[in-house]
């Protein structure tokens, strides 16, 4: 099927820095070709010799082969890093030992054909799940042509080579000075959401030339997940292979961040923060027939998980997401999600603002309730949901989007 | 906006057999009439002395006034009931004090009307959240009126009087006999799925001329909603007034069954599950914008509940949902539903079948797999989805229906 480009799609992909020590290289392996598509379908990144990694991957029980390589790999690797590749149009999951073949297929070319360690090397693969591929090698094949093309990267390319139900490549990135030395970071992400695990699954990297020690890499992107991707869905269904990874080539010639105690450790974080936060804003914007963005804020709990649960039960709710897709301002439902969260609330001081609308206050609705005004936030294409729980100080924040005819169209008619 | 018909209601209201001790009426009191709609919107039962009552509740914490008032009614009054009166077109739900004056007049009128005590009277509201009534006594003027006319229940009437998003209206009874003496039960439900919180919250009553202990029935109506109204599922929403709740009158003559012990206990037991096992469906198949009514079978688990939360990540997840909309046999899906429930698994032993189809095996795709074989079961209206996580013995079943455009296009235009 043909798919509508998200409203959110920005007119045209973004300038991203050079980052030292990274090279690239995209190539059609043919996923595509086979449904008659002409597009790349397989990227892969190199990074110079001391290149450090970090990543965080799916929770779910049936996780794909490559996720369960990326954990071993930077667990057995110490979080060292000389390549990554990624294709689209199958997962790799629920493959069993076809599956683990495949990957021993593509080690063994990235190994011998870059001259590096296997557990340097990461894999992604994002598309349907349960096909087998046709041979094990088939990706690992590809590699000796794609290693020839390798140069610096073409970030627009990338992003669209592991691009599924997405209607725009997602890249964000940005060009700072530590302690008087330029540090770049370039990010690209893959998804329409948390909701895709047929045809599009959530994948995220970011390059960055900046020189950090891998554990304290790896402790900073949890942090940052915890604030930037584990905070946005579009329906609450999770990936077999949701991965996020950040390498750190260190290529920009400063010294190694190595402590946390390091004033530099603060200002490479909040950079990484804000690539991070773009890229997922971007995922949800172009969640599968989103029209809305939404931002939920839930304030006053009794710790930030219980906001974030509360939050979540709002944004996943297919009642309030059908209400703003029809810019119906429903305030009933926020407090339906809200006693259906189970976390602690005080139902006598709860209190709900659409934007700067306060639209319940003390556990009821406010006496000058305007149905114009709320309903007036609900029209637009990005507003603010913020609910006060009225029992800690807490509070969590997660992004989300509507539930159009779009999505039941995408996802009904997609696979075959 | 004027609601399509579900494809699966029934031709005509089924005959429900005659429950003696128990009268009923109807009513309109205008909850409709000020949206120009012709229909009766409240029921009032009133039931023998001796009747003794058990209930469930909605876990919500925002749970409605009128649920808060059962809990209280059915604890102080050590399960005897004399009285029920529900409304639907408002759910006073969160309407803080003055949803507690409403009940306060309610009650107070059914005291002095009908010569019962007050906490033997239940009470339930359905329909918008949080818009206070325009007066407390709304509900309480009325039930002169409906006192004068109670006689025996005209089932479809009081079914009809409650319906809100419904499309159809929900009964269910059978008449048996218990060690010679007749039992008749008679049910009935409203409710569009748990989806509902604001124009379709689920209420279910059943009676019964039996006469059963209040503890044992307490105890067993539990028990049968964990095997029922617990195990249905439209989109996951909980709802701030969702209530079922069991009278037996004990008119028929019978002795009080009073212990689990009694051989008469697990006759009564399976004749009350049956009717609540078959309005639990009814429900589903009103599902809001529901096209298709699928079982989900969970087997091998390490426990039942176990199984059942993988049965509701299976029959919750909006990419499922949508593909069973569409007859689209998505078999991935239901490796990331049971992937992402986080309930132990053996990946390497999950086997997947579609009714007698088998879809998946030891972990991957059956080698005779055939598209047209699944596919020919989802385009089916009813069909099951049975899996197999292999670590256990335990099994639960779940229901549920598919996420349509009806689904978007009904709770985006509703409210207002």
């Amino acid at each position: 099927m043909k798919l509508t480009p998200s409203p959110f799609a920005p007119a045209r992909f973004p300038d991203l820095p050079v980052v030292k020590g990274v090279r690239a290289t995209t190539g059609s392996r043919g996923f595509y070709a086979a449904r008659g598509m002409t597009r790349d379908d397989v990227f892969l990144f190199s990074f110079e010799e001391g290149t450090h990694c970090a990543g965080v991957y799916t929770l779910s029980h049936t996780a794909s082969a490559d996720v369960i390589w990326c954990r071993e790999a930077l667990k057995s690797g110490a979080g060292k890093a000389r390549a990554l590749i990624a294709n689209s149009g199958n997962s790799n999951a629920f493959t069993g030992a076809k599956g683990v073949l495949k990957n021993e297929a593509t080690l063994k070319a990235l190994t011998e054909t870059l001259g590096v360690e296997k557990q340097e090397c990461f894999l992604a693969a994002t598309g349907v799940i349960g096909e087998p591929l046709p041979d094990p090698n088939y990706v690992g094949a590809f590699v000796p042509d794609l290693a020839g093309k390798l140069s610096a990267p073409d970030w627009e390319a990338a992003a669209r080579a592991f691009m599924t139900t997405d209607t725009f490549p997602k890249g964000a990135g940005l060009a700072t000075k530590i302690d008087g030395v330029d540090v770049n970071l370039a990010g690209i992400a893959k998804g329409s959401g948390m909701i895709a695990p047929n045809m599009a699954t959530m994948l995220a990297y970011v390059f960055t030339d900046a020189a950090i020690a891998p554990d304290l890499l790896q402790g900073l992107l949890e942090e940052v997940t915890n604030q930037t991707f584990n905070n946005i869905t579009v329906d609450g269904d999770t990936s077999t292979s949701d991965t996020l990874m950040v390498f750190a080539t260190g290529a920009n010639g400063m010294a190694e961040i190595a402590t946390r105690d390091d004033p530099r450790f603060a200002e490479f974080a909040s950079a990484l923060k804000q690539v991070c936060l773009d890229l997922s804003h971007l995922i949800v914007k172009d969640g599968e027939g989103a029209s809305k963005f939404v931002t939920i804020t839930v304030e006053g709990a009794v710790s930030e998980t219980s906001a974030k649960v509360v939050a979540c039960s709002i944004a996943n709710s297919p009642l309030i997401k059908t209400a703003m897709a029809a810019g119906d301002a429903n305030w009933g439902r926020i407090v339906m999600a809200v006693g259906k969260s189970l976390e602690p609330i005080d139902m006598d001081q709860l209190a709900i603002w659409f934007d700067d609308v306060q639209v319940a206050s003390a556990g009821g609705r406010m006496p000058d309730y305007s149905e114009a005004a709320a309903g007036g936030v609900f029209a637009q294409p990005e507003f603010t949901i913020r609910v006060h729980l009225g029992v800690g100080e807490a509070s969590a924040t997660v992004w989300t989007c509507d539930l159009t005819h779009g999505y039941v169209d995408i996802n009904g008619a997609y696979r075959t």
